[in-house]
């Protein structure tokens, strides 16, 4: 129990000689250094803190044992391809023999994880439970098929939906389960408006019958329109996605156009307003429920900050204390891969007096100290100048790099690009224009060697100098691209497809680089960017509804729908090779290639179901070839991802950009970045962006190089430091830090019990901005 | 000006005497009331005070002259379905003679406004320069088209077009102006946006064809995929909207499954992330201007009560006031309506102390008074109570009364309904059910009938009674329907087509009464009805945008296609009537009715438009029949409304949800409120829905005729008061409220010039809470 050890620790003796800290216990520092380390990555894992569960700990979160959890993860996932129906097949004991390696890997994780924990704890956790169970499952699952199979009975392989369960619950995921909590506390709230979206669409599914049933009215098909009840709700709420606006309106239109009064009355009620209401009821949870995350988020990390202090402390004076060498193996601990400067950088802003120690409000900072990406640039001259200063400083050479530096140099790029992309719309069988593109290349490549000349290539290529990075990639790839290809054609006189494509798709994405120099759209890429992390939850919460909907997909419609080459003149091509699907919307469409006879193939089906339009072309098909019930299946999809998914996704981007532009206003200066800037260390981001940084720095070093007595620059000279820019932080960050900046630093909040029953109601503490805005 | 006026009111010396206040002059009273009656109504228009000016305002704001402008507006608008292209077609000097009335009906409202306010004002408001410049516009082109037709050459009566600038112009349209605001802001923004998005579409529509281009591919209909950039372009952009997917892709997915990739990415990046992107721009600015607004609603209120106040006052002691007659002079003046009993509820809450006169703090809040709906409950007992209470008092009676109130009963109602729904639904050719539709409808009314019985007849019936007015009004309407089709069927063996409709559409709507029965539905419906108001200005909007563009579709397209009765067997009927459209999808999906030849026509059309699916197919068509520019007409629309209009609307039913929301928790009462319960004569809302009325106040009443001896409650015995609820206000209103409720009262707010200038940056009091949550 972490309580008893703090208790401990809080009470053992120490030697209190100011001058020579004792060589702190070994397993005392890993403690500290475990409880700063979840703080600072956000972790919430109980651990037990035994010397060796500790050490167990520190093994259980190295990034060498999660790797290997999300590869063994990612193995378990793709076997799909394998099993059948598969996309490369293999026998039944080849994937089965690998699905058990999966399984062992999981459940040696789960057992190191069981050692961490107490007994207690482990056994709660629904997590745990939920791995173990659907490891016995697919266990009995594998064997009862391998049997079947041995006896020729082709039996379900019903386990491998439960596959996602690994990529939940493993304690890594926290954001996908934060997501799917997410839905789940939205499902109470939603079901009753969903529940009158459903009684709406039947009551207008009832009118339909009575005022166009008997009219005899066909469709353009030919087929009776409007005559069957389960029909008609169906087509309504296909209406409801919009998929067959205007046809299910038209006969009825043609009838009397009266009648299109009752189709937009329709479309407004359901497919407006309820699906707005959906959108603002799955927002208005998301935001509820975030901001109570990020309170239990922001406690805990507090919580844990007070236990590692507490067991480093030693009693000053009047106030308890951490000493200075203690500090740095504590921080050299978490963060081994700390630059000594960086650490001194800390240090200096965690010790604002120097006075050899740092107090508990410094202190608990340093998990937020940890996190801020802060980039140490070692100014140094252009080594050309280093080399050849004379050459370097001459006027032809000043010459061309005030040239570079120039704002005009940027706009002929520009006109060089727009006149690339007109050369590429061109047809490119013409040989002059081929030439072109060589000149287009070197005009390219020129650039960037004027570029490296003229600014200080380790400037140029720093850390998250995003836009840099990207124009040389892309240029550099294009030409490794263009050469290779033109190896491969002369030398074999065959053009490599794959190859030709990929050229081509890098000489268009040169055109990209138009947008590095508007500084509008640099700004909305990099808002867009900021958000790219957070996606990738998204990407985890699709992929796991789509790979269960995948799998079901595949177990019920594999093999009902084939797909022939397109030079295929067999008549069955014509109907997919299933005579149910004769005369349907789905043969005539072409679309038997949207199956589910492989994982790849069903995955592209769902996206399709998830851009929604014609989806109840592709639902009618299946249902067809199976069963009028298979369209639940589709109507199921369409209300988990569309309704659900998609909507928090909206929201998600909706929160993202609004506190995005709530902090551009407020300006929130961190003390840290403060502390840089008083220490006189700090550069800005623009001024590196834009290429300023080393003429600053070139004024800023000659002052340096004079006598300024200004002790505290001394020793950081020649290093200068950059906060990695408030707008690469994720909204989670930004929330966060938001609402500590409203927690006061002596507040230790409430206990861990409470914290971990936070309600969404609860307000803890009264912070109006906070609850307001988030 | 008004400012000068203030001056002299200021220091007209006036009579001290306290018991009997002087004749105010009326004229005095004229002007308090223009102030008063402004602020009730937000309305914003500096008028001139001189007595004349100030009784032609009254004139001018007379609820029969606004009736008159939007009467000739709406005439004027529903000219076009007269006019060539017309529905019922009339000769050109019948429409031009109602137009010119029109025309001088808008002349007239204005030279009265001109009179009313300064001459200065007049001319700088851009307002009243657009009605001039339109007016004679749309004079010019009548004389033109008239001499041209005479001498037989056709024109074009492009004026038609800018008919919607008198609906949005004058200033009633407060409400409409203010979204086309909220569009203009918006753009600057969003421009930037949407470039980077014609980038992306573009960049995209490159790769498109150098990947596919000179693949021989071929689409479904058997034209080549993928060859020319323009319809690239075209296609990718219908893809953003979905409306082709997956049809767009199945070629390049056919030939390789790895072009899939290309449009996923497509997909994700311009369908999902741009247009949310797009959403949270726009939702953004109109978060920031709806701030901004109401910021400034809320200061001119309040200047224009000390206005109001400045004229009638008096000082009594050290403080200025305004004496009990005067203010009950005045809001007889700018209320004539009002119950002698309300004003004196009014006055109770403004004159606390029962001092005899109203202090500046109270007086300020009359507008607000004026504006709350206290609706006046005359209890009284049970009318059959009064005639014989023998008999309704009888313990059957009693037993009827228990019985009803009981919950069962609404259940049995619930399931009774429910059972009429199957039988609806069921054929009913069959007599046997055409005989329960009679028994259906007399089980309701005597359900209706039992009510009455039991709950006192005007407060069943009283106002804001929303649901009980429902029930009962469909319930009747059905009846009358019912009773009508019988009569018509068996006097003349023959179906009207319309009241056989009508019925079936009411008999159907009575099911909706199972929504009154659970509380949840009620909350969700209560929510939808409260933004009804507020969408009429989105009814208004999308009018003007849908009439402007509905007129230039009918110029450009009128008559290219034509609608042939389905039963045609014309071989023209398979093509519109028009060669062009041979094999094309608009023909084969049988939208010929979709057509600009008349005005209906084409604002179903729109509709369809707004609601995007199959929206290239009729861009094809309308393209096919006239020129390829013609899908600029489209693309256009789609901008405008889909992303624009759309978005403010989701943006709007966004915020009404979390407004809505963040007052259910912080449960504010209005000071207005409080006095109502203060004084003992409130009820609540849910009291008089529940029909838990009658009990309460039948317990009161008791208690009433004994002496209590309190003062208050003697004087407005028998009379109970309730808030309509705050369930029904607008959005508008509550965020002015809770803007107002952080006014200081003391606080007289910027001056008028610095009120009508604020910029949505400005922060104006510092109120963290409403600029964080509006």
């Amino acid at each position: 129990m972490p309580g008893a050890h703090r208790a401990a620790g809080l009470h053992r003796p120490r030697p209190s000689s100011p001058e020579e800290p004792p060589a702190l216990e070994d397993q005392d520092l890993l403690l500290a250094a475990a409880y700063v380390s979840d703080a600072q990555y956000n972790r919430n894992v109980p651990f037990e803190t035994s010397p060796q569960a500790v050490r167990l700990y520190h093994f259980y979160n190295h990034w060498t044992m999660r790797a290997a959890t999300y590869f063994f993860i990612w193995v378990d996932l793709a076997l799909a391809l394998f099993e059948e129906p598969a996309l490369f097949p293999l026998p039944f004991l080849a994937t089965s023999i690998a699905e058990v390696l999966c399984l062992t890997a999981f459940f040696g994780r789960l057992v190191h994880f069981a050692k961490v924990t107490p007994q207690m704890v482990f056994w709660k956790d629904t997590k745990n439970i939920c791995i173990m169970v659907t490891i016995v499952l697919t266990l009995i699952d594998l064997i009862t098929y391998g049997s079947l199979e041995a006896v020729n009975i082709h039996g379900v392989r019903w386990s491998r939906a439960l596959r996602p369960v690994f990529l939940i619950n493993f304690p890594e995921s926290r954001q996908i389960r934060r997501a799917f909590r997410s839905i789940r506390n939205t499902l109470p709230d939603i079901l009753y408006v969903f529940l009158l979206f459903i009684f709406s669409v039947l009551i207008f599914s009832l009118m339909a019958l009575k005022l166009f049933g008997d009219r005899g009215l066909k469709t353009v098909q030919g087929s009776p329109y409007f005559t069957n009840i389960l029909d008609i709700a169906f087509e309504l709420y296909v209406l409801v996605t919009t998929a067959n606006s205007p046809d299910v309106m038209m006969p009825a239109y043609e009838f009397n156009w009266w009648y299109s009064l009752y189709f937009i009355t329709y479309i407004i009620i359901n497919t407006y307003i309820f699906m707005s209401v959906f959108l603002a009821v799955v927002y208005n949870n998301y935001r509820k429920h975030l901001k109570n995350e990020i309170r239990t988020l922001a406690y805990l990390k507090r919580h844990k900050m007070i236990e590692a202090f507490n067991i480093l402390k030693i009693k000053v004076g009047t106030e308890f204390v951490v000493k200075e060498a203690q500090w740095r193996q504590l921080a050299k601990v978490v963060e081994p891969d700390i630059s000594s400067s960086h650490l001194e950088l800390l240090l200096r802003i965690s010790d604002e007096g120097q006075k050899g120690y740092v107090d508990k409000t410094n202190f608990l900072r340093l998990a937020d100290l940890l996190n801020i990406q802060v980039v140490t640039i070692n100014i140094k001259r252009h080594p050309l100048e280093t080399w050849m200063p004379r050459v370097y400083q001459s006027s032809p050479s000043l010459l061309v790099q005030k040239m570079v530096r120039h704002r005009i140099f940027v706009w002929v790029y520009d006109v060089i690009i727009l006149i690339n992309a007109i050369f590429i719309a061109l047809d490119e069988k013409n040989p002059l224009i081929s030439y072109a593109e060589w000149l287009f290349l070197s005009l390219y490549i020129i650039e960037i060697l004027l570029k490296l000349y003229t600014y200080e290539p380790r400037a140029y290529f720093g850390r998250k100098q995003f836009w840099n990075w990207f124009d040389t990639l892309i240029i550099i790839a294009a030409l490794v691209a263009t050469v290779a290809n033109t190896t491969i054609q002369s030398a074999r006189k065959y053009n490599s497809q794959q190859i030709l494509d990929i050229v081509l798709i890098l000489r268009i994405l040169r055109l990209l680089r138009v947008i590095v120099s508007i500084q509008r759209f640099r700004v909305i890429v990099t808002t867009l960017i900021n958000i790219g992390p957070t996606m990738l939850t998204f990407g985890g919460l699709v992929l796991v509804v789509y790979y269960v909907f995948a799998i079901i997909g595949m177990e019920v419609f594999h093999g009902k729908v084939h797909f022939f080459d397109p030079g295929s003149t067999s008549p069955d091509a014509l109907v997919c090779g299933n005579p149910a699907l004769k005369d349907s919307a789905f043969a005539r469409g072409r679309y038997c290639r949207n199956n589910f006879n492989d994982l790849p193939a069903s995955l592209i089906l769902l996206t399709e179901l998830t851009v929604v339009n014609q989806w109840h072309i592709l639902a009618d098909g299946f249902a067809l070839v199976t069963h009028q019930a298979a369209k639940l299946y589709f109507i199921g999809f369409h209300v988990v991802v569309v309704i659900l998914i998609v909507n928090i996704f909206i929201a998600f981007i909706l929160e993202a950009f609004f506190v995005a532009y709530s902090l551009e206003k407020s300006e929130v200066e961190t003390a840290i970045e403060k502390k840089i800037q008083e220490l006189g260390v700090g550069v800005q981001e623009e001024e590196v962006q834009d290429g300023k940084l080393i003429d600053n720095v070139d004024a800023k070093d000659s002052g340096f190089s004079g006598d300024d007595g200004d002790n505290k620059r001394k020793a950081l000279k020649g290093l200068y430091f950059r906060i990695a820019s408030k707008k690469y932080k994720t909204v989670d960050a930004l929330l966060q830090q938001m609402f500590e900046s409203e927690i006061a630093p002596e507040d230790e909040g409430p206990s861990l019990e409470e914290i971990l029953n936070f309600s969404p109601s609860d307000v803890h503490p009264k912070n109006p901005n906070f609850e307001n805005s988030a």
